[in-house]
């Protein structure tokens, strides 16, 4: 199963600073048995997020981002991530959140979401690489049943996949 | 006071399979006074629930399916109740969410929504049996408490009861 | 830091009540070093609640609100948050009802939001003394650093605070 992993970050896209998230997300998925195709960085642009995202779930089952969900003025990877997606799932957001919580009480802060398009996961993860890794161990064990009915492999993979595409960005 | 039960399932619709569901959300809700009016088999069809549900609002105080709210292209019912109800309230479905993890953690993937209709409270549950009645058991404490302050019977019960209807599907 | 509270209250309003919440909250935010600069009382009316949130946000840092979070039909307060904030952080209100239920499970009937308006904090809380003070217990922690973070004073205070106020209410 493939993983893409989008380092949301100013700074990191800038070479200002090294990305440290990015990478460390990145191992935690190979550990969990994913193949990680890449590890791209991308500055906080909503517009350059959602093309990016769009572009990852063509080429992956699962799209990881790391940053942008805070409150500050750029964060807007939520935003983002909410245009693209088809359906947002909002159980593993707060599992994120409710697990952070036993960390430090400014999970609460963090607007990350996770939703799918087409028959991808894509998932934001904070910024931090400790929130990163914190908030994807949360929910790492969840992914794999999500991704199998992603796939249509249930009992209603009819031949209607068009009915999961409404809200879709369309591709340029 | 009256409720509706409405399975929500492409596969029992078509007999192709018992609805156990339903029977079971049926006698956990009579056996906690309520006076089961119906228990209604519909296809994974978002018109069809919806038409479903609104006939359903009229007729019962508490509407409460089983079904479709998984991830799967043909899961539609959160869909199908976010478009018929007035209200929705994220508080039932994160108690819903977070007491079945205790369970299972794949509850975090449910998008099961809750909301109000008119003085109706339509509640999604999950489509097994096991989750539909744990999920339902979590949040039955509140319902008599929920139902009570839709009638209006509570200090703000003015001469508006129009101003709970602003988002309601229009009638056919 | 300054905070303006606000009880939404048609019964306050037309002084056949006193208001008991909206004093309780200030009292709460002076002790944890907030300068209460008003406690004003507006009736469940959505218009009249816009207004005086986007008047009092551009006042004070901090705004809450009490009352008006239920169900019933004259409940409008959330809508009227969401109407006149730009970004809204479920976790917050997400962990107002988690720590809520550990005192009564109707905690998960609030449909309380936050969310932010420019540089300004907007918190709900519910209209009974006791639901208020608890609720705003339950996220004091989290708000010297969210209004920190709101003021652009992260590594991310780029040139364009523009950014956080696509969804304001347009001025009057």
């Amino acid at each position: 199963m493939h993983a893409i992993v989008v380092t949301v970050s100013d700074s990191c896209f800038a070479r200002q600073r090294e990305d440290i998230s990015g990478p460390a997300v990145g191992r935690q998925l190979q550990q969990a048995g994913f193949t990680v195709a890449q590890i791209l960085i991308v500055p906080d642009e909503k517009e350059r997020i959602c093309e990016t995202l769009c572009h990852a779930a063509k080429q992956a089952r699962l799209v990881v981002t790391t940053g942008g969900t805070g409150i500050g003025s750029r964060d807007v990877t939520p935003e983002a991530t909410r245009m693209v997606c088809n359906r947002i799932l909002d159980g593993v957001a707060e599992r994120m959140r409710a697990i952070g919580q036993k960390d430090t009480p400014l999970a609460a802060l963090s607007r990350a979401v996770c939703g799918t398009r087409g028959s991808a996961l894509i998932l934001n993860l904070p910024g931090s690489p400790r929130g990163a890794v914190h908030s994807l161990e949360a929910v790492l064990p969840l992914l794999p049943h999500a991704l199998a009915l992603l796939t249509g492999n249930t009992e209603h993979d009819a031949n209607d996949a068009d009915h999961s595409t409404p809200a879709m960005l369309p591709e340029k």
